[in-house]
């Protein structure tokens, strides 16, 4: 059996992230949407086990000692990492993996495993980036601004990354995900297997 | 503007790689569908300009010497060619470009457009390959012999190739043709441009 592909979903603070990737893994079931652990407070209406698994520091950094974390960093004085085991064995057992994750943690794991399918999302502009990172009303002006200054420059590195995504609705770019990942699917060199089969006077998809 | 992208669709003899085009070019029609040149006689039903245009060796050979072709070959006695101009002329205006075209064929095109997106047909098996070689009955026992081993030793070069499809229904391999090529769209190396644009604090899709 075909391994799952890895599905890293990165992009700017703020340019919508968290939405398209719930709209992709509503979308796409037999795909496994890995949740980050954080030891940042929950925001309004965030659940534990829906967006994040919160976690206390003293348990974060006990984790990170039993090599717990596939990727892990700390961001504006708060921790954020992505489990392992349960990404690895999805990916073994011939399960697409969904890591919706913070440039940082995306280049850690470009280190980690290259042969993930990296895609960027961008904003339609960096008006509509600071008005979104703004409309959290979570942030004071200056953790606003600090953000917007960050997340300007992290639009850069979109170049190290596979596919370029504009977020101008949540559902589009979550179409466009979902392209990508039907082709990266219908690569060669995932599909060896079939050349040998028919080779072997086998069958695709028989009756 | 972005360059249109060169879609090479290839595969075995008797695969189905016309009827696919067909479906593709009928489904996605701000797509250039190149019409190859030959010298071999029309099946019956074929009609010049649409599977092919038909013309004589003599002006076969005077469009190889104006080197009018991206990629010419002499299969099964026949000569096969593909007009350059249109198709360099389309790509450069931003429009893409399918070739459908023989495995010789598309690797003359790998050599020189190595930048083309290369789609690789197979049949569900070779038993159903050669059912289809001998259902097109215009050829004798012999002919169809010799084409479905060439067909069998074709299928190893998918290899060389980005992508593979496997042509159980020509409308579900045309569907799966259009995710590639909206996923090649959407690759950074394409999009460079909406990086820049973003930068210089533009804006995309703007309404």
């Amino acid at each position: 059996m075909a391994e799952g592909i890895l599905i890293v979903l990165s992009g700017p603070s703020g340019v919508g992230k968290g939405t398209v990737g719930k709209v992709l893994a509503a979308e796409k079931e037999d795909m496994f949407f890995s949740i980050s652990m954080t030891t940042r407070p929950p925001r309004v209406g965030e659940e534990d086990g829906s967006s994040y698994f919160f976690v206390g520091e003293e348990q974060f950094i006990r984790k990170i000692e039993e090599n717990s974390f596939l990727e892990w960093a700390r961001v504006y004085g708060h921790y954020y990492g992505t489990p392992r085991d349960k990404v690895l064995n999805s990916l073994k057992s011939g399960v697409d993996v969904l890591l919706e994750i913070d440039t940082q943690g995306a280049k850690m794991i470009k280190n980690n495993f290259p042969q993930g399918v990296f895609v960027f999302l961008v904003p339609t502009s960096l008006k509509e980036l600071k008005h979104r990172i703004t409309g959290r009303g979570t942030e004071s002006p200056e953790k606003v601004q600090e953000r917007f200054t960050a997340a300007s420059l992290e639009i850069i590195e979109a170049k190290e990354y596979d596919y370029l995504v504009v977020n101008d609705f949540p559902e589009r770019a979550a179409q466009e995900i979902l392209h990508i990942i039907r082709a990266e699917q219908l690569k060669v060199k995932r599909n060896n297997n079939i050349i040998e089969i028919l080779r072997g006077d086998g069958c695709i998809q028989c009756p």
